[in-house]
């Protein structure tokens, strides 16, 4: 071990590593705090060069890297595991823009840049890096990529995977894969980037991504919409599609008990409407032209759709204040649950037209099952994404209740699983799922995997223990 | 060989075998009749089950599999070689459409679908399945998913590997991966469909897909606009983009020279201008809204970048027929360069900003080296794709000027290499460019790839002598 730390301060120098047990012990531990691993030593590099040192130093002695961006992750990926014999790389030194260009729409960008920055960056020369989730303000672009991070922007610009178009990795042999293109197309062989993106570590180091970006958005309209149910929901999704098309950049569905979760915990959260209603969806569009042509769009289709009386109310914000203040009911539904304690999490897609069917089918089996229970659903409808929690029922303690987290978890999964969807939408595998996902995935698919994982990293060094 | 033909009679049935050297013949040529091969038998399975039973016999037999489609790809990667010894899997029959799912906006098609079919398909239930190239009336979806074809909507949709959810694939082994997800959103491993997709038939046999949908456009908006040089067109494209964003569906740029060629082989190609000018673009908006928003649109674009001096002319379409006649200008320029006779062509991408200075130096070096040559210089310049094609100079027979085409193709690519780009944007390697890649790609990202084949492939029964 002595020699081992010793090699990897020859490369990184003091300022590169962590070794006290007391400052390693934040970067062991993981976002959620369920995970309390333990490592040899926090690995800071400063460049693709000493990452490539750093990984062959442990190709050598077999060392196993836990790669780790800003730790906020949700499925315990980063974390080591209780052995104390893995490092931690975290990337946050290597947190250099490289390049942006404008006219191509692309930056090259290190992994360790935190997402936040790389939004300010993309403004600054007129453009927009769509990527947007919760974490924004600490999580960092390797590690986003890593995970195929997905979160608010997705229906109108896909997942992390789709807004990459050249990575440079260090792999498990210590060589690093120059692939930084800035290509629109290129069809020489295999799109090997696409290997890295998602895997959560385990065939590899990102280093740097030369990223996507957008025309700015110049206008905004955002409605909540009332509804008598989440099938209405997916009826109004479709209307909204066919006459805004990509101008459609949100559409989240919340139930009415999301909402008084939000209304107890939040004291300055109002309530959208003057009475409340069983679920309610939060739209919006934007357009790269400016002035009020999406809100008059929007007015439109939420018009024709009370016509319908496919909605039940609809009110589109006057203000960039209301249209934030609407966005908070959503935004604030995960730490209002935490408030009324913990419950049990669920990160699920499904096929969007089946959404409807799965919630009604999924929320009576609980019923019947786990009498009282209290459902949290909420998500990304517009993908497909939903986080349907579920949270004790009225008088049990949330920690009596968490008891049930097998029990409720294969339901919810096999659930999910009769309707074709995913039981990880959009946060991964990590340690979280990693044994559950052998009920779901064909001993062929897990097969095809480790085949994968093998060819690239034999001595099984990379974050092992994650994924697979 | 009688064994091998038995065997595959058995699973096939007469009407799924062809042996008989003359009906063989057409299917072991390829689409420009450069590459004439030999084949064992041509087989044709009309289900999944069926394509397994034949990839397991040639498995048994270590018999090499050349799978095919429409037959029209253009670097010979559906062609077998000659020495008699392969079989040409032809997916043909394998035509269904299995589903189609509007609300979901996803269909599942197996892989012998014709490209023209499934657009149909689509509209029919009021989607737009984007991808759109010249052979869409023969090419079939399997081979389009394998080259991860491009074409004319790249700008807006992007590549086929953008257009795909979920993959059926025949394993070299036999053994089908049922990879058939509808699922906008999904984190549980590595993402294998992206394995296939583009890989040309050299990984597995794709059987069937689920393909994205999107929302069926109902206005557009078509112009033909004159300016002095490509870095115009750049500067056109980069302000057309930040007003239009998603808007902007075609934007293909193509030279007085190409003009030239359309008006002389094609008598009722009417010249967009009174007069002549050293660059077009063509540029076309869409839009879900109907009405004239779009063609307002472009031609407030459009005549700021006159008032900027940015262009010189333009003209923006006054009807359906018109507008066809300005697409006719860029899609008859393939044909007109062939009635020109043969040119030496190169289908490359650079990054966008980049474009125009790496036409310049290349007309320059070319000039140096091939005095007169005249050049037929046209492309997706949206996407950073050029076919940037060599023609005789004027008085030199074009079958004698061809004979310069290892030198030029040399030239040509080692210059889109200092402009870090793609010696093949969307035609693949096949036959055409695997000895020419190993030039461009470093030894290390071919060894990746390498050793991907060896993980996947390990008899190399799949589509041997292609892409590596």
């Amino acid at each position: 071990m002595r020699a081992l730390v010793e090699r990897l301060s020859e490369i990184v120098g003091p300022a590169g590593l962590i070794t006290a047990p007391q400052e390693v012990a934040p970067y062991a531990t993981d976002w959620r705090k369920r995970y309390l691993g333990k490592a040899v030593a926090v690995v800071k590099p400063a460049s693709t060069a000493e990452v490539a040192g750093v990984v062959l130093v442990c190709a050598d002695s077999r060392t196993a890297i836990v790669p780790q961006g800003g730790n906020t992750g949700l499925c315990g990926a980063a974390t080591p595991d209780a052995s104390g014999t893995q490092i931690i790389l975290n990337l946050s030194r290597m947190n250099r823009i490289r390049e942006v260009d404008a006219r191509n729409n692309t930056m090259i960008v290190e992994a360790g840049c935190v997402l936040a920055n790389l939004h300010r960056a993309a403004e600054e020369v007129g453009r927009l890096f769509p990527l947007s989730l919760a974490a924004e303000g600490s999580c960092e672009i390797g590690g986003n990529l890593s995970t195929n991070a997905g979160g608010t922007a997705v229906l109108r610009y896909g997942n992390a995977r789709d807004l990459v178009l050249g990575l440079e990795v260090v792999l498990p042999s210590g060589e690093v894969w120059e692939g930084l293109r800035g290509l629109r197309k290129d069809n020489t062989g295999y799109d090997l980037k696409q290997l890295f993106i998602g895997a959560e570590g385990t065939l590899g180091v990102i280093t740097a991504a030369v990223l996507k970006l957008f025309p700015l958005p110049k206008s905004r309209a955002t409605a909540v919409v009332a509804l008598q149910s989440p099938e209405k929901a997916l009826a109004l999704l479709e209307r909204a599609l066919e006459a805004c098309g990509e101008r459609l950049t949100g559409f989240e569905l919340f139930s009415d008990f999301c909402l008084a979760l939000v209304l107890k915990h939040f004291g300055d959260a109002a309530a959208p409407f003057p009475r409340r209603f069983p679920h309610y969806v939060l739209m919006e569009l934007s357009d790269t032209q400016s002035g009020g042509g999406v809100r008059a769009l929007a007015e439109n289709v939420l018009e024709a759709a009370l016509g319908e009386k496919n909605i039940l109310d609809a009110a589109v914000a006057q203000s960039e204040t209301q249209a934030r203040d609407f966005w908070k009911l959503r935004e604030f539904i995960s730490e209002a649950q935490a408030h009324e304690g913990s419950n049990i999490k669920h990160d699920v897609s499904i096929p969007i037209s089946r959404i409807a069917d799965f919630i009604s089918a999924t929320d009576q089996e609980l019923a019947r099952a786990h009498a009282g229970v209290r459902l949290v659903t909420f998500g990304h409808v517009g993908d497909g994404n939903l986080h349907y929690n579920v949270s004790a029922p009225e008088g049990v303690a949330p920690d009596v209740f968490v008891k049930n987290t097998a029990a409720i978890n294969r339901l919810v999964h096999d659930s999910v699983a009769r309707f074709g969807g995913s039981i990880s939408a959009e946060h991964g595998l990590g340690q979280l799922k990693r044994a559950e996902i052998q009920r779901y995935k064909s001993a062929l698919e897990l097969e095809l995997m480790r085949k994968l994982k093998r060819a690239l990293d034999p001595h099984g060094i990379m974050n092992p223990g994650k994924v697979l």
